[in-house]
Order: C-alpha cells, then structure tokens, then sequence
C-alpha cells in the first residue's frame, strides 16, 4: 500500500495538474480531493481530461485531509494557513499558496496584505543545500511561477559572481492558466488570443521571493500574458560583474539536476518543450551591444512552475526517488 | 532486460511523439531511431522537448532496425512497404503509413496512386474481434489518424443496426501536426492561427479505409484544418434506421474498454481533454429536427490517432498489458 | 451634416464592431452609444482598440436613443421588443438581436422561450427580392451570425432545385467572440486554446431561421467552438436532386454581388481571410463517394454575421449606396 | 484621376498589407504589383484576402515599376538599392526594407552583411522635425518594426533627459508574420502554436537603427516570437535619469499625434487593440523595486511597424493629410 496524499483546491488549474500527475503516480494514493464550491461533484465534471478516474470531490475542511499522510494545499493566496492550522503535525503539507514563502513579514503585507502567516522551507530542491531541508521538512511552501523560472536562471549567476545583483531586469511571459480559472472577462479568449498583455506592471508580489532566493538586491520585473494556455518564458538580464561565462556557470550549478536542462550553445529554450513536464530549459549569453547577461529560462508554469515542483518535494518529503511520478519530456507539439 | 524497439521516422510529429512515448515506457528498451535527412543529428535538435533523452538518429536503413524486436514505422505514405521488406519475418512491424490499412487495391490506387502493397492487421484493438487478432500479428498497419476518430464513434451504431451505413456525413477538423512537420507556406502559423480551412473536400483518403472498418456504403466527409496543435474533433451523423439509443450502442460497444470513454448524457468530448493521451471521447444524441444520430469523437491525433494507438497494438503483441506506457488522461489545459 | 445612428448595447463584441464600423463611416454620425453595467465609462475602457474615439458610454433607455435618425439594437435576446416599444416609427431600427426575426411563434417559444414580439423585415440583402424590401423598411431584424453563413451557402441550391430542401446536414464551427463577452469558465482562454468543443448539438436556435430563409425542411446542424476570435466556416452538404452544378448555382445567385465571392474553382473558403470584412466566401462540389452536395461558407461573425451585414442594412434603409463605410477587404494573416 | 502607385514585392505578409490599404485608399491609385516567383498569378491566388480586387501580379523589374508616381518596395533586405537605382529620380520611393535605414556603413556591415548601399530620409513622421523631412523627400527609408515600436516608447524619453541613453534593457515579442512568409519548420503552426521563442538573442539587426533614432548608447534587446499572427509589444526599461514623469514625457511628445496614443494612467497597451490599425499604444511607470522607467509599446508590425508606416510616409511625400487611408482604430477582438 502507497503513501496517502490529498489535494485541497483540486477544481483549479494547479489542482487539476496535480491529480492528474497523482492520478499517475505509483507511489502515492490519491484519497480525497476537496474543492469549495465544486464539493459534490464528479471529478470529470470539473477536468474533463481526467476521464477514467473515478473520484468525487468533497468540501475543503480539515477533517476530510487529516487522514492523509500528505496534503497539497491549492488554495487561494491567504487560505492555507487556516487549514495547516488543523492539520496534525504529523501531516506533511505541501503549500502552493504564497502564503508561507516570504521571511520578511513586511514584505508579505506590502505585496499580498493580510497577516503574515509564517514561513516554511522553500520548495525550490535546485536551490544550494535545498533538495536536504526539503528532504527534513514536513511543511513545505512550493515556489510562484514565475519565481521558480527566474530564480533558476538567476541565482546560479549572482551566486558565482558573474551577475551584479544591484541590476537585474526581467520580462517574463505566461500562459493564461498562471492566471486562475475564475471567470473574468480579460481572460476570455475572445481577449487573450492574438494578445500579449503586461499587467501588474513596475509591482508584482514575486520580486520579493525572487529576490529572497536569489540575493538580488534591485529587480526589475514586467509580467506579460500571453496567447497559450500553459508555459512561462522569463527573460533575465543583469549587470555583468566578472569575465566568468554565465552558460558555464549553469552547467556548474545544475550538470547532474534530472529536471534543469542547459541547452547546447546557441540553442535557446521555448515554451512549448517543457509542455507537460517537469523540466526548465536554460541558456545564457552577453550581449553584443550592451555587454549585459541575457538569461532565458522556460518551464510549464502547471509543471515546475507549480503542481510537477510540488510532486518533487513529496517525493523528496516522502523517502522516494525525486523524479517518481514525473516526466522529464514535454508533451509537444 | 526489456523489449528491444527502433522507430523509423522519427523527425516527424508522430515519430516524435513514439520516442517520447516509448522513452517512458517501462517494458520497451528505445535501441534506434532513425531519420531521412537528420540523420546524425542529436535527437534533441530535432525534439528539443526530449532534453534528456541521449540519443543520435540514424540513416533509415534495414540494417540498423533488424537488431530490434519490434520496430514502428513513421515513414511518408508509400515508403514502408520497401523497409519492411527487408527486414526478418521475426521482427514485429506497426507501420503508422497507409501502405498496409486496405485490402482493395483499387481503392489504394485511387486515392494514394501507385501499386498495393498488401494488407496487414487493422490496428484497431477496440473493433470487435480486433485485439485477439492484433495480438497473434507480427505486422500491423496502423490506423489513420481520421479513420480512428470517425471509426470509434461509428462502427458500433452500424453493428448495432441503429445508423444506416448508407447515409453518413462527416465533418471532422484536425490539428495542424496532423499534416505533418513538412515546410509549408499553407502551414505557417500566421496562415492558421485565427483560421479554419477546410482541404481535400469531396474526396479524402481515409472515406475507404473508414468504410472498411465500419461497413458504411456511402460517406461524405470533410476535413478541416484548425488551429491548435493537436487534436481531431468529428462530427459524425447518419440516417436513424431504428429506435435504438445511439448512446446506449456505444456503451455496449465499449463498457470495459480502458481508453473509449462515452461521457456522461449531456456532455460533449472536446479536443483539449484528450492532449497527449491515448483516450478517445465519445458521446451521442439525436438530432431534434432532423432525426440523424449525431456523434461526436474527439481523439489526440497523435496519441490515440497514431503514436499511442501504435503502442497500445505493440503492447499486445509483445504480450504485455495493452495500457503499459500509455495515459488514460489528457494534459489539460 | 450626416445621418444621425446610435447604438444600444454598445459594450459587447457586436457593439464594438458596430462603433468601429461607424466610427469610420463618412456618412453616419454617431450620436450615441448605450451600455448597460457600463454606463458612464469612456468608450475606450471598454473598447481599447477605439483609442482616440472620444465618447462616453450611457445607459440604454430610449430618452437617449430617439435622438437618432437610425438606432442599432446589440442587446440579449429577449431584450429588444421593450426599448423598440418606445422608440418613435420615424427612428428607423436595425436589430441585431434574434427577437424579430423569426415568423412563427410557435418556434420562437421552443427555441427561445418567452412570448413573440413580432416579425421584422428580414436583414440578409442577398436574399431574392429582399433588398428591395430591406430599403423600404423602418424595422429591420439583422440575421443570426450562423444562420447568414448557412443561408448564403444553401438558399440558392434549394432554389435551384440542385439541392434537396429536405435532407440538409450542417456542421459548423465558430470563433469565440460569437460566444458572447460575459464572463465565463468555459470560455476562457485557458479552456479554449487548443481545443475544439461542441454545444447546443441536435438542437441551435438558429435552425428554425435558416429553414425560413431557405426553405429547408428538414436540417441537421452542429456548432463547434473553435479557438480563433472571429470568424464562422460552415460545411453544408446536401443530397443532390439534379445534375445541376452547385457552384453554377452560386455563381448565378451571386455574380454581383459585392460582398458575396464564389471563389475560383478548386479553391476553398477560408475563415481568415474574410476576418474584419464584410465579405462571405464560397465553393461548392460533389462528393466523390456520397455525391452529395458540399458547400463551404465562411464569413466573420462580427461582420458579414453581425455589424457589418447590420451596417449594409443601414446604408440600404438611409438610401446610401450599400458598401458605403464597409470593408470587401479582409486582415489577414 | 489619383496619384498612381505601384508595390514592389507583394506577395509577402507586409506586400499584401500595403494592398488592401492602398486598394482602400481614396487618393491612391494602384498600377502595378510585382512579385518574384508569384509572377502571373492573380492577386487573390497569394492574397486570398483580397477577393474583390482584381489584379496581376507581374515580375518584379524596374520597367513595370516606372510608370508609377510612388513606388513601395517591399523586398528582401538588400534587394531595394538594385531597383531603386533604376527607377528614375522623380518617382518617388518608399522602402520598407533594411537598406537605406543605417547611416553608418560599419553598422550596416556588421549586421546585414554585404555593401552599404546609402542612407535615406528615416520613416518615421513622429520623431521631432521629421515629419517636415519626410514631406519634402523622395526617397524615405521605412522604419524595421521593432525599431517603430521601441524607438516610439523610448525617444521621447532620452530626449527629455529622464531616461539615461547609457542604460537600455528592451524585451520585445513580435506575432509570426513579422518572420516572413517563408516555408520555414521553426515557423509552422505546430512548432508556433502554445510557444515562446526567442531568437537573435544579444545581437538583434533592429539594435543600432533604434540608437540611431533614439540617441541610446548602450541597448540590450531579446526578441521574442510570440503565438500570435499581429502585434509587437515591446517592454523598454531604461535607468532613470532625474524625476520628471516618463509618462508626462511621452504626453508632451505625442500630445497631437493623431496615431500615437498614451492610454489613461494605469491602463497597459496591448497588441489586440492595434491589430489592423495604424495606431501605436503607450504607457509608463515608474518599477516599485527597482525605480527604473519601464515604458510599454504595442502597435501591429504590418500595420504602424511596416504597411501602414509606409503609407503614412507615401501620404506626407504625396501632400496628402497624413491619415489618409489609414485607420486608427483597431479590429477587436
């Protein structure tokens, strides 16, 4: 008999990745899955691609996970700390919330509002000495999305001196599932295909947790939203410090990581591979004319940006072999 | 150690989609792939989505493919018949080309010109009778992409007596990998995107290999070009010949059949929730003016429409489960 | 000084095309632009493809709409019989809702639910006899987005005895902005890129329309929803009742017509190429194996199915020569 | 009798742009349209488009190309100088190509290869003063796309003294039909659909001519290929210099342009609302974190960025009212 897990939230995006990468799963046994206003529903209803799983979604309360021996907490931002709150320590918890991610209680009222509700171990396993406090952890706050693109291209650079962590400028795009299942009208298709689309503009609440991982100081950050339903494709320049070769710089940082791949030279990564899977594609060069660092990273925000990343730190939490239950292989075209 | 497999053809979508398939699968051991004019390219130069797979692809050539035990073959129509000559008898064969899907070769000649090349095993497990034949096969013609979609949802409704295979009419759009990865201005992406384009009207090639499958007399159909990636969507109706309940014939047909899913009275399949799987989604209703049958298919035209189907008849006939490999559930969205 | 128009309902897709087509129309003027929640915002809020037209949006009664010489209805169904109630005989009106169009009451219940309000001149030009009565009138009801695409594909083969009125099979599919701009799950971005997706099978509205405008009695029609902003590509097959060609019979309904183009033989409509205009395209054959009658018809919905044919409406009725500030040209790609 | 005008190139993506806004156009007669390889065939077979206008695409030499009083080249990069030199002195001459765009002859070699073949008067009729050079030329070099849309954002701002020339970061993704129309892999629908790309990362030939117009010293540039057939939106960060307002700087440029449009405070450009106009969309701020200026631009690369430029261009050389012909609204959705 596998090990019990449940998902609170299963009826949003994040949700639905993560039953179905459970769903797959030969280690974990999927044993609740709990949904606020979809309570009582089949899950088929709610992710008609999930057909041939049998489940029904219950309402989200404590008693309902407890009986797991790891919850996923899908929740919107600000709701998990009340659920943590009852679930007996002995059960592993996996956040994909924001709330338990920030140190700086400062910061999380300035960006997000609201209380501070504490911080857990960063779910970023790529991170120096991460993969071992995830391993020990029994409460864990997975990584935003677009903060696990940008610190993975970033902080290998400002940790080897190659990048000015003063002066880093980034644009990054995503796909619309980044951005919820709720029902708002600029994220209809008739107004997302054919569009790209800044917002949150000069303010998104991932600098600070951008800037907490990666020990950059200055960070300027533009969110695009773009006409796909999954990927994010993060653009991140900086000031270069040394001579040192950032693409070198990656190998050294991710040469044996299963999921974090340096292309071959003059290869640049593109969304559309890491479709599906766990994988973050990377590649570095220097400007010609500016002499500027130019990082581009991918990753399926779904994936690594949010239920595959939460699945790795299970795994890790759990004993197994991180790459259990995931795919490395992107689903294209 | 497992099941030696090669894939012949595989810089294509569906060539692609085999190597992806078969690198995760846990009985067959991917030992060559081969390819026209990439061959000695790295396979990630072609796939960038497999970073991860170390693998060169080769020359097409007997040769390199008569150390394997089985051997998929993704080759342009009318390309396999020369290949599979020369290989063993010993060696098992699904071809995902047209060459070996008719048996009358009047029918090859008129709509894919040059001379028959014979009649393999439908490799259709789901038609009755199908999966013990494939099973006892060492050459298995894959079926088209089209014909799956179009058989699936309309061969049960003719054995049940309740369609008239006389009168069906057929409109079917498909995803733009389905026309291949050849360069095309017609195929540009600022061609499709925003487009729906309809081609071969009147007269495709797949209207013969469905009648055979199915025992329709006479079939109108027409395809269409829609722009997504994946995914075949046909609308398949016909003529009413009884009271019979269309849904009902497709549950009898597929009650226990672990990739045919009949949704729920109400709901539609739609393309998205069968992405990178090997489901196919059906339902069916009367139409309230007319009378037809109206039915609706939705399959990934490269998973359940080439890629997955050719995995699930290798399974059975390496006599390993038919699901090994395969998932039953779509990446959506 | 010009012909005074407004438009109520302005904050939709069809009012938004509606006040672009106006906008830069040389002899209307507009005067007025109603919205319901909208009332108060500056049109460029709600429409930002209208910057540097300055105008702001009021609430929809008739006090702001008996103002104008000519007044476009963009409401929900259902809604157009009150504000029209009040609206003085010498305002003339074109609708583009469905509340008019149909003749019998008794369909109009069954499909729309709700009492009659009447019957108005019907708003398709192209139609034998009816621009004539299109000009005369004071109350026009703009045709449905559907129904134009399949009434301009199938009215003159059933005029011309090639086609048979009463074995009519109809599947076409749809851009998202046909759908509406409220705010919805199933038709967000997320959901609708890369899939395709049925509804209302066995039983649209539209049907009884397209019957009354062509004469068909008996017609099976399935819509799709494709993931493309604009644009209606419809596949209307019939049996064949003469040898009569149907391509001649298009060609002799529409030679000169501006907007309606038979496109040259062996070339298909497409829907891309018709997208910001108010042009229709056509092709028509046999098919090889039924020998049905197939025609294609593709038009934008916002257009040819919406305000641009409610523009060509207008101009008829204000004595305007008909092309007057409408576009034959699509924007393509 | 109009002012006679002839296209040079038209059977690519911004070719048939110019078309249908020169076949549109009430001043501008259209005499002559030439095409390399599409010689011979009628307009609508490349430019399905354009059904209704009824035109010969004729070989691509200076003796067809002669008769007319303006002529557009819309030629590969450095095919313009070889046709120009053999057009006479009073023909006028828009060039959307690369060719006459640089003035120094280094820059010109390093980027495009090959000779330098002159300098131009530069496109680009919303810089200071150029409008009036433009209007008394006879030969105007057309703005690249990404350089209309960077340097609109980012000249005004240099020139004011609140962004500093030295420290440039731009990110800018660009719809597929600013790759050409060429039969490309890395450009089909399948390998486009759902993906972000960057391409030319650290060396873009779009760097100097935006130093040029903008007087930047230093600029960092990643282009992006984004799933969407229109549009550029291009993200400009750029060190602040003192604490005047970025956005009072850009009102106090383009205050009276009648196609550059800066959005209310705190409303974002995005490219849907430009597709098909002549318009240009901006907006700035000030970054939370960083304190650098982040200006956004979106404008359509075949309108703004190429076509409608050059018609803007042909409108001033022709004394014509700048607007002529050209829309500022866009058509959305």
């Amino acid at each position: 008999m596998g090990i019990r897990v449940a998902v609170a939230g299963a009826s949003g995006y994040a949700g639905g990745e993560l039953l179905r990468l459970l769903a797959g799963h030969p280690e974990f046994d999927l044993v609740a899955a709990t949904a606020h206003s979809q309570a009582g529903a089949h899950v088929t209803a709610v992710h008609p691609q999930l057909a041939g799983l049998d489940l029904t979604l219950t309402a989200t309360d404590a008693a309902g996970l407890s009986d797991a021996d790891l919850v996923f907490l899908a929740l919107p931002h600000g709701q998990s700390a009340a659920i943590a709150a009852q679930l007996p320590e002995t059960v592993k918890i996996v956040d994909l919330g924001a709330d338990f991610r920030l140190k700086d209680p400062a910061l999380w009222e300035r960006y997000y509002g609201g209380e501070h509700a504490g911080t857990w171990t960063y779910g970023l396993p790529e991170l120096p000495g991460q993969r071992e406090l995830i391993a020990g952890a029994n409460r864990v706050a997975n990584t935003g999305c677009y903060a696990a693109t940008i610190t993975l291209a970033l902080a290998p650079l400002i940790a080897a001196g190659v990048a000015d962590p003063a002066d880093v400028v980034v644009v990054a795009s995503s796909g619309t599932s980044g951005a919820g299942r709720g029902a708002k009208v600029n994220l209809l298709a008739s107004e997302v295909m054919g569009d790209l689309s800044p917002y949150k503009v000069g303010a998104h609440q991932h600098v600070p947790e951008i800037k907490q991982a990666t020990g950059a100081t200055s960070l300027s950050m533009t969110p695009v939203l773009a006409p796909m339903p999954r990927g994010i494709l993060a653009t991140v320049t900086a000031r270069r410090l040394t001579g040192g070769d950032p693409r070198e710089a990656l190998l050294q940082a991710y040469g044996n990581e299963p999921f974090i791949h340096v292309l071959p030279a003059g290869t640049w990564p593109h969304t559309a591979a890491t479709a599906g899977s766990n994988s973050c594609h990377l590649q570095a060069t220097v400007d010609v004319d500016s002499g500027r660092i130019v990082v581009v990273s991918a990753l399926d925000n779904l994936g690594k940006g949010a239920a595959g990343q939460a699945v790795q730190c299970a795994n890790l939490m759990s004993g197994l072999p991180e790459t259990t239950g995931l795919s490395v292989f992107g689903v294209a075209p």
